[in-house]
């Protein structure tokens, strides 16, 4: 079943081969496990600490501790220090499971007579703190949208399905799939995460050179607010004012209940192949893959590791003997020391497949890289969704792991890369001596710049009250390098709370007003005054 | 030179073939030229009727009769009425050309103290009375940003171009040309509308389906409003909150005045061409059309024109003798009465452009498409911007003609098509007992639908006050159709003062909401109050 207090379901477990732990002990230094340092608390402490409700008795929501302890936190590292070792940690009053339209509507108005704030809960994979209590004094109604997940309409001649917005994207591919169809979005958090939750938080899937990104994939829909509902059109495309899609893409919650969601669907392609190609360097590497996203090859996805993670990956990988004898033939090849792996994605008709490869290959050859074929790009397609779960395992052994990520121009790329490992590195050794294993690929690519995806790796400290504190000045050191490069602070994760107070630095003095303004004028009462984007 | 009461160049003159005039006869029967009905204005006429400016006397600004003619009216069909005729012209009490950001400020804060509307002014192509004269006392400023015309910075690694917003079309191609770059945006006024003007109006070129559309192509830029700046950072992609360019774009001048773009430049493409296909019918064109946009066949446009259009555009075409011969090939080929002219493109390196054209052609042929290579393709390309100055022929013929626009979803194209058609012959015959000569194309194609483009040719009536009133009613009732189908306002022209009242119909209670607080915000003065999207 889901770990309450993990990631993903507890009969999966992803360990690190003995020579993967023996190499990150010799950059992070000995761990000490929990259970030597603070162990982590039992479920059955964890409902302990469940305070009283203050919505008991509020017709048809859940008020019992179980409810509220599954609702309390998200994936972020914050959000595994609450449940893992019990500090900070509060919980919602309630939890309501609405199954149509007229029990969110139900739901609304007894939340706003009791003037309690609803915060909208869709898988529950946020990592920057979006379903966390809300700080204040004020009742707390999750409104949890995972019973809303139907397919209510497939248009075949458009290709629109529209969906209840609480679906979770499995069950959105397995009700397109009888219509041969697919919607194709790939988040690291697929398994668990939703269609509303990906517009409400702009999420963007690992093939979104391909199926595009969920402002692309997301045609219309239907939101509830505080007092009234929102139906966006379907139109194809339109040159009548300010796009209301956009607003409502990256809303989190703050403007109202995304009720159905109706997107573009895509067949269910003939064939895909996934290939890993080595290239001598990160320049010739990243010159590659600007020249292909920038030449339009039709690929369905590029993943570019830096030769740092190309060469963590190898050496977690496990298989020793075989990747030994893979890097002789790269040798020979001409890519040693310094190598970029390069995850390359083809999807389409077999005759498309076959001819996108060509050319690539050919691109490829051009900057020297080296292609070993559909074996490494068949691993990273079992494992795409798995990267979440190594930080259980990681966690038992004494380690936390964390992800960030942003999106510059091009010409920042590759600048902006050294930047924010350098300031996680920077910050950890001011605050706490301590050395991480840091690592970054590109994840999505575009023709005028990229996305960058950094891993950091670090010891917890000896109490968790210091973990947090390390992690803090990380983060904190991290967001403050992107924002002064001029990157977004979320490229594909939001904002939530923990990325709020670095908003202005891109939206501006107007830009903040803007979204106040269209937040008061969606929810005059604040009823969905949780806190994200705009830390009220 | 430059027309002031009609389309283009004076120098430029776009006749019809004699058999093309005998076939409009035959249709909406004789028409009565100007001369012989109310004889169009002259220029020196048109000047006498420029009263006094209540901006007399303002530094920096043209209160000329000439200067403010000549910004007075766009091309809609009532801005040519009054330009033509003379019928309810009113001006504007000042044009200011500036030069730069600091010109821009300076004349809004001098507008400010004159409490003066500012109204934004690109190329003037506007269709929909976006740039008359506002409604109400105030005195009207205006801004012509032709002068703002320069490239300021391109960045050959991200492919980023920073324009000075003013720029026109052809100056935007004619920059980006010697770093081997280009925008693609070529709209039927590409000859004169500018960057500015296409961002705030939400333009798309003819070829969109390669280059995309200005949401596509703006990347960021900058704006003045009346007491602040926006700065639109150059983002590749963003998760962090709503996207503040798509509020900018669409925004039609109400928000302030957009100085800078930044847009995604391409390569100068190898190769380019574009092909005539015939379809024995429309529900095969039709057929076609949509598979190859729902599977991505990389075309760089398409535009299929229905059954009527294809013979009033072999009609007009005169070489008589020429379509005689093509269409015996045609029939030949089982392609007969009903046919559809699909003019389709191929861009990029010439290896692309010959394996895709085979791609192409082979789906064709499954629709019993035949292709005619490209004699018809060619001459679309020549005469791509040449379309609006048939008006000024027809006009002195004593024809009017006008066209109208939306998207809808592929289920409802076909029927959208007759609908909009009906509409009008219904319209002009209540009205008038006028038969129109009414055709329509697909223009612009995308996954999940289409735009539709109608163009509708009828007699000039005895006055200009009953032509008025005849266009009044035939518009009125296709956007009503419009409307009534679900489909968009516009998909190319905007909203400006003519579709304002139809906008709450596809943007809703809270939609108009949120751009009357969106525009509240960023313009708390109302100094940009021209009616444009709201109706104020």
């Amino acid at each position: 079943m889901k770990r309450w207090n993990g990631w993903g379901d507890d009969s999966i477990n992803v360990g690190l081969p003995e020579d993967g732990i023996r190499f990150l002990k010799e950059i992070t230094g000995e761990p000490t496990p929990p259970e030597k340092a603070t162990r982590d608390i039992t479920y059955e402490e964890a409902l302990r600490l469940v305070g009283p409700s203050r919505l008991e008795g509020m017709p048809g929501v859940d008020t019992s501790a179980e409810a509220r302890l599954w609702h309390a936190r998200g994936q972020s590292l914050p959000d595994w220090l609450s449940l893992r070792q019990g500090i900070g940690l509060d919980f919602p009053d309630a939890v309501a499971f609405p199954e149509s339209e007229e029990d969110v509507r139900r739901l609304l108005t007894l939340a706003a007579e009791k003037n309690a704030v609803v915060m909208i809960y869709g898988g529950g994979t946020s990592v920057v703190g979006h379903i966390n209590r809300p700080k204040g004094d004020r009742a707390v109604l999750v409104l949890d949208l995972s019973r809303m997940n139907r397919l209510l309409h497939f248009d075949p001649v458009s290709r629109l399905a529209r969906f209840q917005a609480g679906v979770a994207g499995p069950d959105v591919e397995r009700q397109l799939a009888p219509h041969g169809m697919m919607l194709g979005h790939f988040p690291q958090s697929y398994e668990y995460s939703t269609l509303g939750g990906w517009v409400a938080a702009r999420s963007s899937g690992q093939q979104s050179l391909y199926y595009g990104r969920i402002e692309d994939q997301f045609a219309g829909g239907r939101v509830i607010t505080a007092d009234a509902e929102i139906n966006l059109p379907l139109h194809p495309a339109s040159a009548a004012g300010p796009d209301l899609r956009q607003v409502l893409l990256g809303s989190e919650g703050r403007m109202g209940v995304i009720t159905e969601v109706t997107v573009r669907a895509r067949p269910i392609p003939e064939a895909e192949e996934f290939h890993g190609v080595f290239f001598p360097d990160w320049k010739r590497a990243e010159a590659f893959a600007r020249a292909a996203v920038q030449n339009r090859l039709p690929l369905s996805m590029m993943r570019l590791s830096s030769a740092r993670e190309t060469f963590v990956t190898l050496s977690l990988a496990g298989h020793a003997s075989l990747i030994k004898w893979m890097e002789r033939y790269l040798a020979l090849r001409g890519v040693g020391e310094g190598k970029c792996l390069l995850i390359v994605g083809f999807t389409g008709t077999k005759a498309h497949v076959s001819h996108t490869k060509k050319i690539t290959m050919h691109l490829a050859s051009k900057y020297n890289g080296v292609s070993l074929g559909q074996k490494l790009g068949s691993a990273w397609k079992k494992n795409r969704f798995r990267g979440p779960y190594m930080r259980n395992s990681l966690w038992e052994m004494g380690w936390a792991v964390d992800t960030l990520e942003t999106a510059v121009p091009w010409d920042k790329v590759t600048d902006g890369v050294s930047r924010i490992e350098e300031a996680l590195q920077k910050a950890a050794m001011d605050e706490a001596g301590e050395r991480l294993l840091v690592y970054t690929h590109l994840s999505h690519l575009y023709g005028s710049g990229s996305a960058i995806y950094t891993t950091y790796v670090f010891r917890a400290q000896a109490t968790p009250e210091k973990t947090l504190q390390l992690w803090k000045r990380m983060k904190d050191a991290a967001s403050r390098a992107i924002v002064e490069m001029g990157g977004t602070i979320s490229h594909q994760h939001g904002v939530g709370r923990d990325h709020s107070p670095y908003l202005p630095a891109e939206k501006g003095e107007v830009g903040m007003k803007w979204l106040e303004s269209m937040i008061k004028t969606a929810d005059p009462k604040g009823l969905f005054d949780t806190g994200n984007l705009t830390q009220r």
